[in-house]
């Protein structure tokens, strides 16, 4: 069995990669055997000497398994008290509008990455005043700056409600769906009653019970969870590193190692004086955690634990061979290619002016992200063979169902999967364009929503779609309020025109009718340029006031709207709602079928599996540890400031300020240095298991103190979302000792420092190195 | 004293770089200690780990001095058993035309690389029999390929004649200089009496004496040495592997680590049947060397010593903080522009045909390495900090100079050479530009050579210009007619072009005349292209029988000439000739200050200096090792078949051919295994001293057997011809396995193999992995 054979990692192998690193004595090195078995030289063996590896994203409801898978791999770990007894320390550890943070002092104070509160950072950054490029701290908390819309979601508690939203439900797969969002919603409604409650009902795919559950609770079906957390909605900046740091390396070295970003900030929630979530109001005061993280003070080392708690966004770890092929031939390309006219765009409208600059950049940062992402994901797939490991695998899975007559059905997901896949093929590149075309025009999007709304708010709540409820009215306006502060209307019309452009070259059979018909004969780059000037020219959506005014309006008047974009998405509203239910079938069939492969996986390969990501905290448990990015080279698990002086070159991205400069010379690491590095460790390498949504997780040693923020994955393990490759899958952390370092020997973090627990005199002044 | 510091290597700072390679269990490494002293972490730790390092390219005459300093280094080799009593082993290594190769067998079978057979190669290709895509291997000795006027010299002996050309010399520098070459030239004349014989004075700036010469000999002055030496004028082409596996990689790879390069090629040397040298001719037989190197059988692994024995070319080791500034700040600079225009001219004339392609290829691939050679080089000093180094040595220099009233006059070397340079700055654009012309231009260096010849001719032998005497006619004819598998003459046309242009941009002052002059007023680039067709239309230089018909012809004939480059080689002969006059003088000051400075150096260092490299047989000994590039990264030292897979994409250069890659995806690796790799060993690193003219080395184990071909340096050693780093300084080498296995497992190579002592039956096909 391959996998498991690259899986099993041996003490034995590691010395030979050792030797070879360090050049030996003469005489032949002591600590290399005659001969080593052959499949242990290089990847895996540079990635040994550790038992077991860092696999798995565990639900905080099956914290008794992942303590076992550990203590099997020879760690024991109280990890079953992170959350016990309905909370815990992992309560400390929050959603952040897609990021996670992690509360660090009793009075509120959060730890995140820099590019998770760079919003926040850009919002309140003007050319005059430019955090963004110079950086801040808080001298004080009256001068913590209002995170305008940005708000964080405690976990407050959980509850597998399978068995209440799967209790006979329809046979017709679109009534099925609506069932179970209709329940769903009516969980999450009746859970949001309290105030500040933010619920939401999250499936899971390993078939196995969340948490406890009686004797005789079936198996092999997707489960139900309904998850409660308080949202608070005043949260403030209270420090961030300049860009020079922040990001420092920029999208040269995003996704790669080594690295050297300062990728942290930090937050601070707070609450009405009555102790109750509240909007910004200066009166409010700091949120007092149940739970927080102290700060280590011995920092990490190589082979050191590491544990992530966060809240990870989705991964595909039990897709088929033929979903692998799909995403690997079709569905990364037309990513890559439609991410690439976007950024095109916004950069064309970014050179106009620096005001165009700051609005863009929030947005082109997330492009470019996601560009690199799926240009390395393409590699990657490809490279790791995945492919055909899945063929292989589903070869021996069909042999073992096969081989018993018990076994009967546990093919039902394969089979099923692979049915449903081949219905979707025939209109999947229509889908996705006029999807993307929503999503590229934040306009279209606004002009989209405020139909979507006018069609659904007449029903009664519970029926709506979702997303089109009562509860998403105050969300949908603070979206449509913060865009002000990132939405460039020229820049917007040039990536909508973009689009609209590649929708033209759909093939036959597939086309956006309104399009087609707007455009008639002439399809030529002219025709689409004056079509859509004419729709800019013609909309008020651009302004925040004109938008916000519309949302709400009964379809009727929008109907008689003479605004352009309205009447765009009026028209696309049909093709809109009919790939809506398109998904809606074709989701819920793969995900009915999935957890019975799931849990017939899990049976053939004879361990726990783990459910995919899905936004639900997830604990993953690793070690810092090296590895082989190919042939000839080796990545050690650290980076450290003398980096910086070799990466340097003045210019962006590799431009730090001048005083983190002039530290580092000066060899001023205070009592962040390293001992054993002799210098301040900025990033190191863990193979713990995350993915997007890990962003700012907090990574803990044994002791439950923080030791880094996880801000990035490595190149070689872009796949990962797909497959955990226990010689590449890595993921780059923060040091923290590096944003402690900043705070006191860079900036003026006193304050900081002391609520973090590490405050202290500055020690005179060290003399050169 | 820093340097020192990063010189003294110690074994105790190996273990944390391991550990943090392989990730440590997770109770403490007992192999690393609780701390490590700060200065250890790094580069020079991973580098430690051995006693020693590579520096130093000692003179095949001074064997002594680096056995005694390989054994305070803990290595006791008997390295001064390679050249002992007028001859040994080292004569097995010889020059081929600027590279090195050696012989690998008793019948005049010889070792060396790709890179230095490609011309061989390319001039014995055709469209229709493409070795160079192909690859080559002979089946019988009738088929192997005339080297069409490739050479070799094999090392007869050597004398220092120091006393003989220095005696008494003339007080002016330029009769001085012209003094020296007539005694040189009168050295050599006698020395190449006997057929077959080329000798010359090779000079050597340590200021110590070559070999064991009389008590009182004086130190301090410049040494003269002449070299005898057998040339072989008909040596051919063996075998060689497709350029898919001889230049793996090809510019993106150039001067990189990690590497999968199969650089070698076998040639013969033959000799007419009196045994003496001769050209090609069929009845010809191989040449006996007295010398021949065994291939070792049992390979090379990290740690293991490598003895590299070559012709390096030149370093500049010696010189002073000025000239290391000028370097730096022009001369690669300038260098770097001029190939820059070079290769865009010459890719350009490439696009033409497959012809011009196949023309242009040789040139370009030069040019191409030094193009890329001069863009490390700029970055490599300035990051080496060489700069500010050998700033702060000079200080030191000066105060121990001023710190002994016995120590007067050993400032001269510094305080000469800084006057030197600072007459030398007035016209260094001029006349670098002026060498550009007619190295840029091949018709127009042919041109130059003709009226020089013609110029010189009447002199009595001893008296002309080195390179101009009765014996440099047969290379010129020889060179003149090999130019016509290389010569794309609308290359050439475009090359001078460009260089013109730039030309007309030198400063006031620094303008050449002749040009000026031809193009007037009407400086355009479309007057250029109109000037440079015009000569190119009115030559006959590009024909291989005009050129030779013109070589010899009296200079009134010439001056008679309607031929456009002939004339305008006559008008440019004034500023040449007082060009080489003036590089002359400044050469002779340089050289003169240059020995006493080296020898007052090894007195302040206090320890054995050795000369800078030219181009004569010298020893470096240094062992397989490991290297830090960077933060974060170390590099291993062994790459394997196995990073073909990875690195290869079909295209070039990274297009392996077929049967390579089916042979390491079956595992057919044969008796070519590494036991502890588990694979084929592709290339390797090793910390020997070695520059340009090295290509081809041999490298040999403790035993004196073949190990690997060096072909390399890597990109953070390129400032390694100006300082040893010993943490960097790293050259890249081919496994001698890589070409057996290809010999072996993918082409027909058995008789090859037999030849060499290493072969045997084909083991029964060997299993897949």
């Amino acid at each position: 069995m391959s996998r498991t054979r690259r899986f099993r990692l041996t003490c034995a192998a590691a010395p030979l990669a050792l030797a070879l690193l360090a050049g030996c004595p003469q005489t032949p090195c002591p600590t290399v055997p005659a001969t080593l078995p052959a499949a242990d030289f290089g990847l895996v063996q540079v990635a040994g000497g550790l038992r077991g590896n860092g696999e798995g994203m565990w639900p905080v409801g099956r914290l008794d398994v992942v303590e076992t898978v550990q203590a099997e791999a020879g760690r024991e770990l109280p990890l079953a008290r992170l959350w016990a007894d309905g909370g815990g320390p992992a309560q400390a550890v929050v959603d952040l509008d897609g990021c996670t943070a992690s509360f660090v002092s009793p009075d509120g104070l959060l730890a995140t990455n820099h590019h998770c509160a760079f919003d926040i950072v850009s919002r309140n950054s003007t050319p005059e005043r430019n955090l963004v490029d110079d950086g801040f701290v808080a001298e004080q908390r009256a001068d913590e700056l209002d995170g305008q819309g940005t708000t964080i979601k405690v976990l407050l508690g959980f509850r597998d409600v399978t068995a209440e939203v799967s209790a006979e439900l329809p046979e017709d797969p679109l009534e099925r769906v609506r069932a179970i969002e209709q329940r769903e919603a009516a969980l999450v409604a009746a859970c949001e009653e309290p105030a500040g409650r933010r619920c939401r009902v999250a499936r899971f795919n390993d078939g196995v019970p969340y948490g406890p559950l009686p004797e005789g609770t079936p198996t092999g079906v997707r489960r139900f969870v309904l998850f409660e957390t308080l949202e608070l909605t005043d949260v403030r900046l209270v420090a961030n590193p300049p860009l020079g740091v922040g990001e420092y390396g920029g999208e040269v070295d995003n996704w790669h190692w080594p690295r050297h970003t300062g990728d942290w900030s930090f937050l601070r929630a707070y609450v009405g004086t009555d102790g109750n979530p509240a909007a910004f109001a200066p009166e409010n005061v700091p949120y007092r955690p149940a739970h927080w993280l102290p700060v280590a003070t011995d920092g990490v080392g190589p082979g050191d634990p590491v544990l992530v708690l966060g809240y990870p966004w989705a991964t595909e770890r039990y897709q088929t061979a033929a979903e692998v092929e799909e995403a690997q031939e079709w569905l990364f390309p037309l990513r890559l290619e439609l991410f690439g006219l976007w950024i095109a765009e916004l950069e064309a409208a970014s050179a106009r002016s620096e005001e165009a600059r700051l609005l863009n950049a929030p947005t082109l940062k997330g492009i470019h992200n996601a560009h690199s992402h799926a240009t390395g994901m393409i590699a990657a797939l490809r490279r790791s063979g995945l492919l055909e490991t899945r063929l292989e695998e589903e070869a021996r899975f069909r042999d073992w169902a096969a081989a018993d007559p018990a076994r009967a059905g546990r093919l039902a997901g394969l089979d099923g999967i692979a049915a449903v896949l081949a219905e979707r093929c025939a209109l999947r590149d229509h889908d996705y364009l006029l999807r993307y075309l929503v999503r590229g025009s934040q306009l279209l999007g606004f002009a989209h929503t405020i139909v979507k709304w006018a069609q659904e708010r007449p029903k009664p709540d519970l029926e709506r779609e979702p997303g089109y409820q009562d509860r998403d009215e105050e969300p949908i306006r603070r979206q449509m309020e913060a865009a002000e502060k990132s939405l460039d209307v020229e820049g917007d019309r040039r990536v909508f025109a973009a689009f609209v452009r590649r929708a033209l070259t759909l093939p036959e059979g597939q086309r956006i009718a309104p399009l087609e018909e707007a455009l008639g004969a002439d399809r030529s780059d002219a025709a689409v340029e004056a079509f859509v000037t004419r729709l800019y020219a013609g909309t008020t959506l651009g302004d925040t006031q004109a938008r916000l005014g519309l949302l709400g309006k009964p379809l009727e008047e929008l109907q008689g709207s003479a605004d352009e974009l309205i009447k765009l998405a009026l028209a696309l509203a049909g093709e809109l709602d009919a790939r809506l239910e398109r998904a809606k079938r074709f989701d819920l069939a793969l995900a009915e079928l999935r957890a019975p492969l799931v849990a017939a996986l899990g049976e053939f390969r004879g361990r726990p599996q783990y459910p995919d990501a899905n936004g639900t905290l997830r604990l993953t448990v690793g070690s810092v540890r090296a590895y082989v990015p190919g042939d000839g080279t080796a990545y050690v698990p650290f980076t450290t400031v003398a980096g910086l002086l070799q990466k340097e070159t003045g210019e962006e991205p590799f431009a730090s300020p001048p005083a983190v400069l002039e530290a580092v010379r000066r060899g001023d690491f205070g009592r962040w240095v390293d001992p054993a590095l002799g210098t301040v460790a900025v990033n190191f390498l863990s193979d713990v298991d995350t993915t997007g949504g890990n962003s700012g997780s907090p990574a803990l040693n044994a002791r439950g103190e923080l030791i880094g923020l996880l801000f990035d994955g490595v190149w070689e393990d872009l796949s990962g979302d797909y497959l955990y490759n226990p010689a590449t899958s890595r993921s780059i952390l923060c040091d923290m000792r590096y944003a402690l370092w900043y705070l006191d020997r860079v900036a003026d973090g006193a304050a900081l420092l002391e609520e973090l627990g590490v405050g202290g005199e500055r020690p005179p002044e060290a003399p050169g190195p």
